[in-house]
């Protein structure tokens, strides 16, 4: 395994003599493995680092997983630093997927880290498993073809991976070997996060009773998919510089003339490259990119304003479309709707609002649902979701009411004063049907009636 | 769901009118619900055949399938035709999976049909559900990004499957509302198929845990797909005119020089053009691809004969990479080794050899193990797998044996003459472990020992 890793470090110049090496340290046997590997990479001379994040959701396991990096310290001579986050905080103050949080905190914390003892690498202990379960992961859940490139095995030039090419089986045998001493995390075997349940028991069926190589298969389809990634993203450079403009304001443009000549492939990698030069860091659904693109199309020289999500502002301006971090509300008329991405994360940067659209299952403790989380039943909706304000004639039949109402006298209910009743967002269905007061109150027709529903998740916080 | 029909007709330009339009019957909904549609869309005057292919497989069901296309004839007013082909006379002659030959053989029927009667489209009963199980049972199965676009919409401009935006359950509700009465094919529900598997358990396992839009994710995925390869289609047509040669032999070649230096996934894309002119209806493996390409800039103007499946023989001459149909045998010192590609189809064409490897559940009737057909234990193989030929020095356990022997004393204790000897094609393991004398023997150490074992079958047959 060691010779596999050092080709992997050697290949993809992971490593330089000398560096020194922050290794993300958890206590689980995947990190502990490779800080164990580092040290003992004597060649490279590196000065390595154990950082151990602590999140706050385990307290008791936390307070181990401290002792464990305090005791491999000094055991192993070795420098070590730990971070506290409060992520039940966090999560409070901006209700979101504890999972992305927690992933944006860790980067935020490691990049912080390595800027204040100036490391030259982040390690961390990603493996071939991992990529193959991202991967599965992202086709179930909906990806474009650069998604199915998975985990890169670099990034930013300094968050690196050396154990991306060995198997969970060869750490496990290692370790084994080493006889090192992990912890386990407990919500390792927690099946109600989808990429438990992907590695516990769907890929376990998948190579049973379909293809005992699919792994092979995944990881082949994550290479493809990385090398057409880099070849297009090669490929538009000149197209993106031909059609790209800077306004006084510097807003970012995208010339349509040019634009609109190109066949729909290459379009569709323009447009992402004008979105990631608004926002490098810039996660997108390749359905909102879609949705995007073909407005576009079809609109052309009238394209109209529109929001997607994660605070990029899109709207025409005579032959150009320009794209902004914009937050300044525009006049209500211009913004009748905003369509939702369904599952996902919708950002409405206008409204300062975020409503995160998850697969759940029903939920056991029904005192859950708020104001601000609701569970509603799939099968009733009819796609795609939008969000808009309240107009005259609205009606809605309220959780627990006798039946349909105006909605006008929902608020004179609930007390609402005049002015703010506009000012209310509506979740409402393609067929227009009002699902969700937001703050206020689920409609009881979308309510999840069995077990056998299915059933999403939608939990509305604040947009900053 | 008519409405719906219409506009991909439209769209797709499926249809003209006063079109001559065989419908491929099977007798079961989808393909009854197609010719019922067809027969109703009176705008278009279209001149309707529902053709029957029997593939005598079913026999009893056969014959209730050709009641049913009798009848409906009769009582629809429109012409019928009935076809029978015989599978398990095919497959007998030249093994190979039922699926493949039924499938080769019903394109040939329709291709010769068609010219027959001068028909101008030949549609299939297709339908959303088909092309969400193809593109899930690919990439189960191990497939490139082209794979990804999953069943074409058209193909060669006549075959046309006009359900293709519709669900199963669209089909169900319009078949229920016209009362038609159709016939179950026994073998749908059948899980020893994959397809069936994936239709039955994996997708609705898939729908319920994970994603319950999981099919409008994979449809997403796949027209993305689609996009990306008739963009890059056309994108290498230059490169491809630029790189080519024709020698006097009127063999296919590829400029070295000019290729090597385009990126990897340009080389990809060029390479399978280049294959595809030489096959038109090539259907390529990933595997084998990448395989050859890596091959190709690893030993560059030094680029040694090989062969790929499909009967496309690649070799290098000077500065070129020369492609070919050609069987002659090659000098032996030439083919010391042709590796494999498993689970998957290989055809040697110089060995006139063909082997296919499958996974399969361990067999219930082991006298099915044949000198053509062995199960062997995954989990006990290095890959990649080879066939090559005798060694000095060789050894073997034949199957039952006692133990490992001289593979000069197996030859001669089944009596092989001298001379052919040196003729039996061996499989052979990464580590070089022979597994398999083909047509004689499999290895005691490599059969399956337990019903849990993940079995792959091998078949061998003549390739013409």
């Amino acid at each position: 395994m060691i010779e596999k890793i050092k080709n992997t470090i050697i290949e993809n110049k992971l490593l330089s003599i000398g560096d020194r090496v922050i290794v993300g340290f958890s206590g689980g046997i995947d990190s502990l493995t490779l800080l164990h590997i580092l040290c003992n990479l004597t060649e490279y001379k590196l000065d390595v680092w154990a950082v151990y994040i602590n999140h706050s959701l385990r307290p008791s396991e936390n307070i181990r997983e401290e002792q464990l990096l305090e005791d491999i310290g000094k055991e192993w001579g070795i420098k070590t630093h730990k971070v506290t986050i409060d992520i039940p905080g966090l999560l409070k103050a901006k209700p979101d997927s504890l999972e992305l949080v927690a992933r944006e905190e860790r980067y935020r914390v490691f990049k912080e880290f390595r800027a204040q003892i100036h490391a030259d690498k982040v390690a961390l202990a990603h493996h071939l498993d991992d990529q193959v379960e991202t991967i599965l992961y992202r086709i179930i859940r909906g990806t474009g073809l650069d998604g199915l490139a998975g985990i890169p095995i670099a990034r930013d030039g300094y968050f690196i991976r050396p154990l991306f090419e060995v198997t969970r089986k060869e750490i496990q045998e290692y370790a084994a070997l080493h006889k090192l001493s992990w912890l386990e995390d407990s919500t390792n075997h927690k099946l109600i996060y989808q990429r438990n349940k992907i590695r516990l028991q769907l890929l376990p069926l998948l190579e049973e009773s379909y293809n005992p190589r699919i792994k092979d298969s995944l990881i082949r389809l994550s290479k493809l998919a990385g090398a057409q990634r880099d070849f297009m993203t090669e490929m538009v450079t000149p197209f993106v510089a031909e059609l790209s403009l800077t306004t006084a304001d510097g807003e970012i443009g995208l010339k349509l003339e040019g634009f609109l000549k190109q066949p729909f492939y290459l379009q569709y990698y323009i447009l992402k490259q004008f979105l990631l030069q608004v926002k490098p860091d810039y996660h997108l659904e390749t359905a909102a990119l879609e949705h995007l693109l073909e407005k576009i199309n079809q609109e052309k020289y009238q394209f109209k304003a529109m929001h997607i999500f994660k605070g990029i502002y899109v709207h025409g301006e005579g032959k150009n479309i320009l794209f902004s971090k914009s937050r300044q509300a525009l006049p209500r008329k211009e913004m009748p709707s905003f369509p939702l991405t369904a599952p996902g994360l919708n950002v409405i940067p206008d409204l300062h609002l975020q409503i995160h659209i998850e697969v759940a299952p029903p939920p056991e403790d029904w005192s859950q649902v708020s104001n601000r989380l609701i569970y509603v039943a799939v099968s009733k909706l009819s796609l795609p979701l939008q969000i808009r304000f309240w107009r005259p004639g609205d009606v809605f039949w309220p959780l627990g009411g006798p039946g349909m109402q105006k909605l006008h006298d929902f608020f004179i209910n609930v007390k609402l004063p005049k002015p703010q009743r506009k000012e209310v967002p509506l979740l409402v269905t393609a067929d227009d049907q009002i699902v969700w007061v937001l703050g206020y109150r689920l409609s009881e027709k979308f309510k999840v009636d069995q077990q056998k529903d299915q059933v999403w998740c939608f939990t509305v916080g604040v947009s900053n």
